[in-house]
């Protein structure tokens, strides 16, 4: 088998999220694979549990949240010397926008944080599974304890 | 980050499972890790249609997918050199055993082929799945093309 040649890191800027990180780098430094950073903001809308959607976050929230998470992951690129070309930011739904970059660039590994059953666990889990799924490449999780 | 230490290799027999195994003892070079190999017999009641499961696999039936798969698991076994008691054989739930044995043998890692959406793809894919969400170390899922 040949090594990986182009890795992704799809990142939370979680605690967690630096170890899947580190994982990453250390993979791409054996693998001397091109390493590629990929976060991606849920553009939810506030709910009302009653009601059920009600009110979709403005522009400008959503500007502000783009901005802070741009800013977090070139913290974290810097950290891992991704450079701006390989850095991603994209809002909506994870696992397409993960599969999608990952195509567009000819990943051959995507590498990502997967959390058990527990709690918040599942909708996290659900991503993992979906990009399980639908990538078209190798999918590393790395296994995050819960507790 | 270190390196893993043992990596384990949920292997089937297809064209597509040597496939992963050659990824898995790369990898397990790679990381002077310990690599084992799990496979797994599903336990399928023959089933009528009309009136779900109605004969059980008798134990000589048993017996004689036992004895053909381990001779299967002998000769991969071979090719990658692990030697017999690194060699599990199991029958029942795929992502149940492999994660049991996972857990029994400190495993860090565990290999193994994902399928796409289509035809067993989906039964197969519900194994990397569940193996994703069980597993309490990380899983790299080989992605295996299905035309």
């Amino acid at each position: 088998m040949n090594n990986y040649q182009h890795i992704l890191l799809a990142a939370d800027f979680s605690e967690h999220g630096l170890t899947v990180a580190k994982k990453a780098q250390h993979l791409a430094h054996q693998h001397q694979a091109k390493l590629s950073i990929i976060h991606i903001i849920d553009n939810l809308p506030i709910t009302d549990t009653t009601y059920g959607p009600i009110i979709p976050f403005d522009m400008d929230l959503n500007d502000l949240l783009m901005t802070a998470a741009k800013n977090k992951l070139a913290e974290l690129s810097k950290t891992l010397n991704i450079p701006e070309q390989q850095q991603h930011l994209e809002m909506g739904s994870a696992s397409l926008e993960i599969t999608n970059i990952a195509e567009e660039n000819n990943v051959d590994l995507i590498i990502l944080g997967s959390h058990g059953r527990h709690g918040l666990a599942l909708l996290l889990g659900s991503t993992a599974n979906s990009v399980l799924h639908h990538a078209k490449c190798d999918v590393l999780a790395v296994r995050l304890q819960d507790n």
